[in-house]
């Protein structure tokens, strides 16, 4: 059985010591009054939330996987998980980061982030249904009607209601340009959405009494391909004008999928059947409109990873320090024992640095983009606004690919320090590697990710955003050029000629 | 559902174009009658057993899995094993490279190895079954005393009786040294043997009517670690010097493993109660005789993933040619198609051209190893003997290793390729990832497989096998450098003052 322990003090030193949050959110009058202990008492119960809430569910959802009721397109989530997220309503946990005026608590994306690092860490398929809530919630908070907000951002915040980004359908998921659901205008200024979607993630369960479907669909009237795709919500259950509960919707479960991994959460097959949703933006920008979802679904699909990491390795450095086999190159280490433990062992200590390496490198950047975000949001400064908001946009793909591509090897790693224990399951590790999988492929695969990075991020605005995060580097290694601990790396010999890299 | 082709002109160029074996095999006086026909039919004949047979019980082998009856210790195989397995042993298929004298038919490595990948491309977890016979039958027939040969040669050779490795406990893998399995030497000079096995594969199963377990173990006597093992021969059903099968032996299963993958075969753990055993060799020197089984098992292994990584690719360039998906960088390829196939973007190409290079190049490793095999046991020269068990000395780690960890990188590849398809169950792709991730893991970790390599392989001898090789490399370039095809690549401009690599 896993263990896991929320990395509160790598956290810690992360915002405070490397970043300092406190202080750099102090200019921002939403979070003026933020302080270092307010932070740090939030991250600690969260983490207990985590460890010991929906940690002990990860491996039950695993073996007994998600149903689905085809008499009634109902599905069940696995044993706990209904009962998880009724506490994490009950302790006001959706609202964290969520705008005041919708019954949020208003805190910054940088406990937001390190929230989620430990969500993900506990329990990656659970992690997923209040994850596409979140999503749901940020692409209505930016470009919903005032009517959608009203009706749709309170239960999402209080995560009474659950939200779905349905996108893929069966001949097109990188290529959205193709997809064929199509919505028609009704007199009353509601839309008839017909078609059918493929692998939505948290899109039929039992954790809530509503869920609220973000949908990708097509006017009458559109353009062929990308330019003519529109967003709609579209809830299972309409919602009267008072916010009560009315009629079940035309959209309905039609299978789940059986995945090599994350089976805790329901990946569902739907179909709409004359839908009635309402428009979400301008007709045929929905693609843009989605891009908001998207981006931070890519960031949380970084973060997924990062949690993964995480928790592999502080196992698999916890097997390394116990399990004994063969003796130290350099001598026995613990003579009094039968053989040392394996942790001495060179390679073992590099698969297993390899994976702190990506969990610390990976923790810093996924702060650091957050605190970006938080910034880009509240500034007061036009221009630093603009400029978070271009750093956000060049990382974000770098979060997503670097993160899970490097997760995918560190987690590999941290399971073959288990020798043949790696594969079995009661250990846990092949279910990281079998959850991790997942995050290379959705939220646009990672070589979509280099696309995005190098035709919009970089040569896009002909190198402006790469040219702004260079000059923060650069200013980095002029702060710390004098740090004593941070030497210059001397030339290597014979290179000279060579254009030096450092 | 996945396909399989048998990559029969692909093993046909290898064998008889790039190595023309049938003219090697000549100086052999073994395998002087064999021509290029006979192997060209008996790989045509062993394609189709391996498709038609056993690919089709792969998917459903990997759900089901094997069922373990605690009352009777018995364990059944998932449906269709067995009956496969028969099919398997009335069409002579488990002598293919034994020994005549044992009734076996005495064709070369080479077509076995080439027959076993087929087999591996089908269904890993089944062939394990065959597999670790066939591993058996080397050791024994490499150590065993007349008798032990007399009684379980023929029986191995046939395929009505299988056999395993049990070395592994459940303190001990790498560092064998620490096995406490006790055997107690009885009046008869028999032994009786106790202790608790695990990770057994193939280590119960109704497929065969008996099972020839070898298994490590200590004698009263042995001095401590690696110099105090012994081998020994215990199987499940004693054997009466007729031949018959005599009472159930005390070596029972006493749980299965539940793995991330080769679900298929019974991963067992085997708890001997004073089971009754005969030493294999010498006393005390049970590892070395043990590393002939292991040997074989090494290039099995890579075998096993060499099979992955041939039926991984061919169904993912097969995806790849069918599924439309945004248009090729360089204009359309398919304009009366809404979009073109995937195998015309950069990136796929790639995963998927990485993936047939480790195929490719894989087999003719393979095959290259299994002929200098065949000349090591046949040739009538010794020098040519001991040169040729230098080299698969000194290959096998890394066929072992090599093949793992790039079979590894290119079935992750080909997922990829799927896109979300690449996730879901039905496709075949995540089971092929975790079928392989078993092969970097067993008969020796894979770093245990660079400790061998660079200890005992190439510092072992100060060198001597490894410049044999270099001399085979530098000989294989000499004959080609006129050949036009093989420019030598220009220097570099800006390089000259480095050491030139080529």
């Amino acid at each position: 059985m896993p263990q896991y322990t929320p990395p509160l003090r790598d956290m810690q030193f992360v915002l405070h010591e490397v970043l300092d949050v406190t202080k750099e959110l102090k200019i921002l009058p939403a979070h003026a009054e933020l302080d270092t202990d307010t932070i740090n008492a939030v991250l600690e119960e969260g983490g207990k939330f985590a460890a010991e809430v929906i940690f002990p569910l990860n491996q039950g959802g695993d073996q007994e996987g998600c149903s689905l009721d085809p008499a009634n397109h109902e599905v069940r989530a696995p044993g706990g998980f209904k009962e998880a997220y009724e506490r994490y309503v009950a302790g006001g946990w959706p609202a964290l980061s969520c705008d005041p005026e919708y019954g949020g608590q208003g805190l910054p994306h940088v406990v937001n982030q390190c929230f989620y690092e430990m969500l993900n860490s506990s329990n990656q398929a659970w992690t997923m249904y209040p994850g596409l809530s979140h999503g749901a919630y940020e692409c209505l908070h930016a470009h919903g009607t005032a009517e959608q907000k009203r009706l749709y951002l309170p239960k999402l915040t209080s995560g009474e209601w659950t939200g779905t980004m349905c996108l893929t359908e069966p001949h097109c998921g990188t290529d959205l340009g193709m997809l064929r659901t199509k919505a028609e205008p009704q007199a009353d200024g509601t839309y008839h959405i017909t078609g059918q979607k493929i692998f939505i993630s948290a899109g039929e369960h039992d954790l809530a009494e509503n869920i609220i479907h973000l949908v990708l669909a097509r006017l009458p009237d559109a353009p062929q391909g990308s330019k003519g795709i529109s967003l709609f919500v579209v809830p299972k259950f309409l919602v009267r004008p008072d916010g009560s509960l009315g009629s079940r919707n035309r959209i309905y479960c039609g299978g789940l999928e059986h995945k090599m991994g994350i089976h805790g959460n329901a990946t569902a097959q739907l179909v709409l059947d004359g839908a009635v949703g309402t428009l979400v933006g301008e007709p045929h920008k929905g693609l843009a409109a989605m891009f908001v979802m998207m981006n931070a679904a890519r960031l949380g699909v970084g973060t997924q990873s990062l949690g993964l990491t995480e928790v592999a390795y502080q196992n698999a450095v916890a097997y390394a320090r116990e399990r004994l086999q063969s003796r130290a190159l350099s001598g026995p280490k613990a003579a009094d024992k039968p053989a040392d433990p394996i942790i001495v062992h060179p390679d073992v200590r590099k698969m297993l640095l390899t994976a702190r390496a990506y969990a610390e490198a990976g923790r810093a950047l996924t702060i650091w983009t957050a605190l970006q975000i938080d910034k880009e949001i509240h500034s007061p400064d036009e221009a630093v606004r603009r400029d978070c908001a271009d750093l956000v946009a060049l990382v974000t793909p770098i979060v997503k690919a670097f993160l899970t591509d490097n997760g995918w090897i560190a987690i590999s790693h941290c399971l073959q320090v288990y020798g043949g224990h790696g594969y079995i399951r009661e250990w846990g590790m092949e279910q990281y590697l079998r959850d991790a999988r997942i995050n290379m492929i959705y939220e646009g695969t990672n070589t979509i990710q280099s696309l995005d990075l190098l035709g919009r991020k970089v040569l896009g605005d002909a190198g402006a955003r790469l040219k702004k995060f260079g000059k923060l580097v650069q200013s980095f290694v002029g702060r710390r050029s004098a740090n004593a601990g941070i030497p210059r790396a001397p030339r290597r010999p014979g290179r000279e000629g060579h254009q030096a890299h450092l």
